[in-house]
């Protein structure tokens, strides 16, 4: 296909964002707000974050642009642009690259978002590298470090699906999950959900792209707190239960990459949130409770007893107190 | 280094611009503008684009960055911030990025930008992906569009400067040009110059980072007009055609990444614009006007006679009428 033709099947022939101020095709993009703009980057390297031996293109932009939505949702915002910048190797043919834009379209269309920018080179290693724009009312920001005392912890979705999906791609058995493989291939990032909280006074939101672990430390560093976790209450579907009783409870904890949120609410809040993930159609299982600490920590509660619950998955208490 | 202290040294601690709502250390970065926002992304990779073979990486930063301010320059944009995505190899050293960000931070001062954002991963080639935000007045974005019947061009600084600094760290003589090479290391966007013409009711401006035969076309195409460069007064450096005689002129046309800018405005806005070149002690130059066309195209006139510019380089007006 001519250079031409290609970049013809990409841009954009109209905008759904009317703050468009000037779209694709000078030096730069120009857009106009009178809300508060949050962007966001991510950036994705072949064989290290993802691969085309068990993803198909479609699917590789679909998530790649998921990542980044997945970040404007935490930070509450409505998703409203999105650029990318390739560096591609010589192998990808013209229906893998336009797959590849195809899948973020998919995406793109459902959160009303625009292809703004971006430019593509070639190299010896591809390489995705998206930003995104979205927007968001003036003091709306929801952010890690607003988390307090007595506030109650939420979380949207079940989670560890996505770690099961990669499994039943990397590791096939006789059957496979079109469930949990649709669940790493196609998340579904909670920005409507998120952005639908503003009668919310206060809102503390993380997303869940390197597991609860990591994230719930992230929200008790930047607020300061102690935050105690059920582990019983933390969802799991019953298809990743189903398939991989051994592992489910370890991956809904670190798997990571569903693109759920993890946030914390006054307890008269509750209620409102409740009736937003009801109107949403969205599973919103509250998972635990915030206390005041000199000491930012998680602590996972289970009739087992108490653990410390580090960053990059779980420990026993004993074992952490050696570590300091 | 350990990583975070790595980090410690590369995020900012303050930041120069007060419409910064929420920084570095979140999900996403937030802030506020009550002017149109400008938009642009560039991606380097290394040996195709940059080598540190030639070139430190202080100097890489500089150059990946000030490719970003050009761009906000041609839209008449003020610079406001930048991100940094980097696919780095294992041989990195921390010295290495260090100095990539310290290249960055030099430009990034000069303009008052501020580092908000990005991610860094590992990979088997090295992808600087920088972007870059601007300000702009509302209805004040200057395009590749705006040119009209009657308009003359102009061109900052002299052309084909970086090009030989090219030359000079690729095959060096006897001697090397320490003022060709910091003009290909160290370019000097015109962000401010394009800026501080907003008092002018009309101006074209497109940068010149692919040559100026290559930026002109875009203008004619844009804008659907002829343009008439005189070849003689393309301004070209002493030190240029001192060391390359026989080439000064071609690398004039179609060296690149000089990042000055070509513009073209109404005869009436010449003293407005040599009045804020002399202010801000610019070289300004105009080398030809504009004529009504129904073939967007570039002529090239010199005493021999006129030519065709092609996006490319040039070719005589015969080989051109063969072509289509």
């Amino acid at each position: 296909m001519e250079e031409f033709e290609l970049i013809r099947k990409i841009i954009p022939t109209y905008y759904r964002q009317p703050s468009v101020v000037k779209g694709v095709g000078d030096d730069a993009f120009v857009f106009r707000s009178s809300e508060d703009i949050v962007f966001t980057t991510d950036t994705m390297v072949e064989e290290v974050h993802f691969s085309r031996k068990t993803m198909d293109t479609h699917a590789v932009g679909y998530r790649a642009l998921a990542a980044n939505v997945s970040d404007l949702a935490a930070m509450g915002s409505r998703p409203a642009f999105y650029s990318v910048s390739l560096v591609l190797t010589p192998d990808w043919t013209d229906e893998e690259i336009i797959a590849l834009y195809d899948g973020m379209e998919q995406l793109a269309g459902k959160h009303s978002m625009d292809l703004v920018g971006g430019d593509t080179v070639s190299g010896s290693q591809t390489v995705v590298a998206i930003t995104a724009h979205g927007y968001l009312p003036p003091d709306k920001g929801r952010y890690r470090s607003d988390a307090e005392d007595g506030d109650v912890i939420f979380v949207t979705g079940t989670l560890g699906d996505s770690r099961g999906g990669l499994e039943e791609l990397m590791n096939p058995g006789e059957s496979v999950s079109g469930h949990l493989i649709a669940r790493h291939r196609y998340p579904e990032p909670k920005a409507e959900f998120a952005a639908g909280l503003t009668s919310l006074s206060r809102l503390c939101l993380n997303d869940i792209s390197d597991g609860i672990a990591s994230e719930a430390n992230e929200i008790a560093t930047a607020s300061g707190v102690r935050l105690h976790l059920q582990k019983e209450k933390v969802p799991v579907s019953e298809e990743l239960r189903n398939r991989y009783p051994d592992q489910a409870g370890e991956w809904a904890l670190s798997g990571g990459e569903d693109f759920e949120l993890l946030g914390t609410v006054a307890p008269g809040e509750k209620e409102a949130l409740l009736e937003k993930a009801r109107e949403l159609d969205i599973r919103l299982t509250f998972i635990g409770t915030v206390s005041a600490s000199d000491l930012p920590e998680v602590l996972l509660h289970s009739p087992q007893g108490t653990e410390t619950l580090q960053p990059t998955g779980y420990t026993h208490l004993k074992e952490r107190r050696k570590r300091l």
